[in-house]
This record gives C-alpha cells, structure tokens and sequence, in this order.
C-alpha cells in the first residue's frame, strides 16, 4: 500500500510517500510544494492543485492522509489553510484517491505514542520509524511523513479487528 | 462588461451574472449551486468546482467578485468555506477571470448605503437596482448579485478617476 501523507498549508506544503509491507514501512519520496508569497492567491492555489495533480499521477497513492481541521488555530488561518486543502482535496477527488484525515492528537499518539509531544521528538520518531539517516526537514516534510505514519499504523490495527457486526 | 458575483459555501453556493453597460446593470442569469450533506466533502468540493466551470465557460465573465473572508465568523465556519472558496479561486484562474474580494460590509454599503443593512434590505435593493419582480431567493443569491452590483459601482467609481501618478 502506497500513502501519501500530506501537511496542508499554501505558502509550503509538506509531502510524504511512503510503501506500507506487512508492518513494514519505507520511505518513497518526501518534500515539500512552495508558494511565493507575492504571488495572487489564486495563482498559489492553482500551483499547488498542479503540484498535487502532478504527485498524485507520479506515485499512484492509494491513499491521501490530509490533517484535519484544528479547532485551536485562529479564523485567519483556518480559512487559508482552508482554501489550500480545498484544492488538494479535489485532486485527490478527481484521481479517485480516497482521503483519510487525522487530528494532530492522533498523529502524534501514533508516531510518537503521546499526544502532546513535541515537534523535534516527532521529527526523530518519523527519522527512526522510516530509517532515515537525517530527520527530515522543514517541520511541514516531517509532519506529512507522519500522517501518512498515523495513516499506516491505523490502517494496520483496522487489519487486525476481525468484525462480525456491521458497521452503522 | 460581465460580472459575476459569488456567494462561496459548500451547502450552497449563490451565484449572480450581471451586466454593466455605462451606469445600467442588467441581469443575466442567477441561481444557485447546492450540493447534498449526505456526500463526502472532497465529492461536494469537486461537485462545486465543476459548476463553477460551467458557469464561467457560460458567461465567461470579465470578472469574478467575491466575498472575503470576515473575521466574526467560527473557525469551522471559515474552514468549510475556505475550502470551496479554493476551488473557485481556482476555476477562476484556471479560466483567466480576475478576481475581486469585497467585505460584507463594502457590498451593504455599495448596494443599500448603509453597512449594517438587514438581509431584507439587500434583498430588496438588488431586486429594484436589476428591476426584478421579485426579490432572489434564497439569502445566498441576493447576496451573489449584491457583490457583483458592488463591484459594477466600485467599476464605475475607479472610471470616474483621472488619475495623473503611479499607482504604488
């Protein structure tokens, strides 16, 4: 299973591909799509609907793992964030990429095992759980790494539940 | 010149066609774009996405105005518009209409004088300025011809302006 996790923004989005085996987790691509802030608002957001287009087309996710809305951020930010993750949410859409969504609780708890830890122990937990010989940076790449992480991890113990009853 | 005022929401999207020909403005064609509560969010976004193409294909506007972002609002509320205000902004730039940002506030003043009208006010202003028999319905519609009414006078008022300097 290949996921790609994502940190929505619109001057940097973070990226993370990873390939889910087993319980085995590797490392496809990461990095980040940047904006110009002196650019129109409109021409940002159609930069990164195009960059999305373009990763989605390139690595064939099964899987967009996007933050969830944060109640703890200001009106401001939300509708930035808003207007950019609106944009990647339809490409995932149009390349019939399903979306999953997290809370940054649940990332952390599942990278990290504890929900209010700090940026710099997910950035380690994210360089040791992939193998990598640097954490990767800025914040936003480590950050996309680890949703797609939370995403595989979930994904994993939803595998392991043997359910008998259906779902309302 | 076409304008074409946008009302953004997810739920429903209010849209209004207006031409301005010297001081007149004329209706073209209003309504509204509604998606059902029941369907994924990212399925209702790209729902709203491809009306909006439709619609600037249409009528290709010279222009697509639109509400800005207000501050009094809830973070959900910001979150849920700012992500089908994304894909507007983008059908827009995806189909070279400029963009123009009004507030609440600007549009009450442009259509009735008085920034703190009542909906019902707004309505009934937009519907004697477009010599309407009847008011548009619901809120959202009204509202979307009452930002492009706003930007027909703002249009209007920059035309009047000889300027002599450089804009900085």
């Amino acid at each position: 299973m290949i996921i790609l996790g994502i940190d929505p923004g619109i001057a940097i989005v973070g990226f993370g591909v990873i390939e889910k085996k087993g319980s085995q987790l590797k490392p496809v691509q990461y990095g980040s799509i940047e904006t110009k802030a002196g650019l129109r608002t409109e021409e940002r957001l159609k930069q990164v609907y195009e960059a999305m287009q373009h990763i989605l087309e390139k690595y064939s996710p099964n899987v967009m793992a996007i933050e969830k809305l944060f109640f703890n951020k200001n009106v401001t930010t939300a509708f930035t964030v808003g207007q950019a993750r609106g944009v990647m949410l339809l490409a995932a859409e149009q390349a019939n990429v399903p979306v999953a969504e997290y809370t940054p609780l649940q990332v952390k708890q599942a990278v990290v095992g504890y929900g209010k830890a700090e940026k710099r122990q997910v950035q380690e937990m994210v360089r040791m759980l992939l193998n990598l010989q640097q954490a990767p940076k800025p914040d936003d790449v480590a950050d996309a790494l680890a949703i797609a992480i939370c995403h595989g991890h979930s994904a994993q113990i939803e595998g392991l539940l043997k359910l008998k009853g259906k779902d309302v």
